[in-house]
């Protein structure tokens, strides 16, 4: 009945679903265990009309023109360029840490260090703040102690349960200091919030009548593996089947469970305009949760009231909460790898997005990839 | 697989899949036609966070305590009576025709036909305008033929598209003369809209991981009947088939179409805090539409801005737009005893609802329906 089966309803499966169904004319069917569609990417107007994202602050950011103009067909944007503040010693200061930052928690030295900087490393450069700290300089040192201790080490240690060093570069290298006075968070060329709520990008990428929703639906009701063959309700699929869960689930965890960070969310409503200046305030030192986001502030509506959400970062366990980001270790992506050897091996079986590739992609990565796993199918 | 098909996530169908999941723990298979749950009670928050009926204005009232009770599990009620008012002669008088009405009409008269109006038919009585109209005093079946004009026949015809005398009883009763003051459009015991929207009742009716949920599917591409019996993806089905889409397109329109009238909805948006003084105002004699709904009044919410739904009355086309409204007249109800016929030589195969049962049913009627089906189905 179906050439094509998807399971899971965020980017990854929905940009899939709109490719496969609007330019190659096929049905799909989409799998999806939550009762909607749009995955973390989940937002609402909640019954004072305020837009909020369920899973968290989900900021649009991308370099990749492609991405953008593909995206832009499915949404107007509202202009938006995420500002952070992180709470230290009592203030709140710009992040990730610039020339701004340095003028606030090291006013007496600024001048001698931000030419130090400037001189190493060159005007507006990304520094992993674990290449900082290999510096010589005693100043340059002095810096990356005080931004090590004041800002990374905690907020590090709460996001992830787990000391830096322990952490691969890749997670660690999204905390840098910038050599500039740029206060953005991102610095990408192309910014911005989806004008009425992701959600209507979802409705749109998934309104061809030829994708088949099935939601609150356990894809392993339906579909088993069995001798490197897909069954469908005990049928042998023949068609392409693209799987966008994770990956450890999708083969019964045979080779042992993938480690996950997870959150816990929680939503406070106050009867006021504003709570807070800027998006994100950070937490690195103070508090159990890592941020506080202001929807509002992100969304750029009006209204007498605003919507905080502070963010909790969790253990993850199967089945009780919900596997956000993938931990970046190599011991896991050894894991990681031999399930993905196993899928090499199960033909029209096709692994995409953060949960199915262990990887932390952003949005625009995971549409990107979405974008490249059609092109490679639709050439087969 | 499944043991219970659903076609439908209208009230009819939803109600169904939470008593079969919640009470039979069985799995339930929920297949809908739309992108959403809901059906036409489907609403929405838009981006500015104004309440939305996206099928127009559904005020829920009910005398069944049962239906009450049953549905206030799901939700909380803002509580809400709803009030009509007529643009006759350009005033604007309350609807339906009571004595309130009558002193703005006829204000010379007032006194006179109120004091027959009541003798004749009892204080608080509701009489249908054909009804009245039979009458042999000369001031009352002047008064009858004035609500007749100005009030009924206009509106009828916008409404159903054809004459009045045309139609079953059961519609004209629809507009009755009330002999009382109560302006409320709805004299039932319990009356409200739910606090959070409609979608949020359906979410709750359909939140056991049981019930599994089939989007933007046509039945048919699943579902055939043959030999009087049911098949589903070619294998013959032995559950239970729960059907509340249009009886007529299950059998393939084999004796003839089953007509409805549909709407055509214009949503209008104003930057001000109201637009109107009352829910509703219909337009018996002006304008192509019947009536002018402002949603802010059956919600209760507050916001700067306003949201008004102009509703056209419209042919029906299969496929084309929506069947809101059976039309009841003998010669269709005859073609829809051939289709129940049929259908009762189906085993396991249940009507219920407004379109598989052709009946004008309100809210509160289908859910008692699908409440009664479920005792049979549970007790069988």
């Amino acid at each position: 009945m179906f050439n094509y089966i998807i399971v899971g309803a965020g980017f990854a499966g929905s940009v899939m679903a709109e490719r496969i169904s609007n330019i190659l004319d096929e049905k799909v069917l989409l799998i999806e265990k939550r009762d909607h569609i749009g995955g973390n990417c989940y937002d609402f107007y909640d019954n004072d009309g305020i837009l909020i994202h369920k899973y968290g602050p989900h900021i649009f950011h991308t370099n990749l023109k492609k991405v953008w103009d593909y995206l832009s067909n499915f949404t107007e944007w509202t202009h938006y360029e995420h500002k952070v503040l992180g709470y230290v010693d009592g203030k709140k200061v710009p992040i990730p840490f610039n020339l701004n930052t340095l003028r606030q928690i090291l006013p007496d030295n600024a001048d001698l260090i931000e030419d130090k900087l400037i001189k190493t490393y060159g005007y507006n450069s990304k520094i992993p703040i674990l290449e900082l700290s290999k510096t010589n300089d005693k100043y340059l040192k002095f810096l990356s102690k005080v931004v090590f201790q004041k800002i990374f080490l905690n907020y590090t240690k709460k996001q992830w349960g787990r000391d830096p060093n322990d952490l691969d570069p890749s997670v660690t290298n999204r905390v840098p200091i910038i050599t500039s006075k740029d206060n953005r968070y991102f610095q990408d060329k192309y910014q911005g919030l989806p004008k009425k709520g992701y959600i209507s990008i979802f409705h749109k990428l998934l309104s061809n009548s030829r994708i088949h929703i099935l939601l609150n639906t356990d894809f392993k009701e339906l579909i088993k593996l069995k001798d490197k063959k897909i069954y469908v309700s005990g049928k042998h699929f023949k068609g392409k089947f693209i799987f966008t869960g994770s990956i450890d689930e999708l083969f019964n965890y045979k080779f042992g469970n993938l480690p996950y960070r997870s959150l816990k969310f929680k939503f406070k409503k106050y009867n006021q305009e504003y709570y807070q200046d800027v998006g994100t305030i950070n937490y690195p030192n103070s508090h159990d949760f890592t941020r506080i986001t202001e929807y509002k502030h992100l969304t750029g509506q009006s209204n007498p009231k605003t919507v905080i959400n502070i963010e909790y970062p969790q253990k993850y366990c199967i089945n009780q909460n919900i596997p956000y980001y993938p931990i970046p270790k190599k011991e896991y992506n050894l894991i990681y790898k031999e399930y993905e050897h196993e899928a090499q091996s199960i033909d029209n079986l096709y692994l995409l997005g953060r949960l199915a590739e262990y990887k932390y992609y952003n949005m625009d990565e995971v549409i990107h990839r979405a974008l490249k796993v059609f092109e490679e199918i639709s050439s087969e």
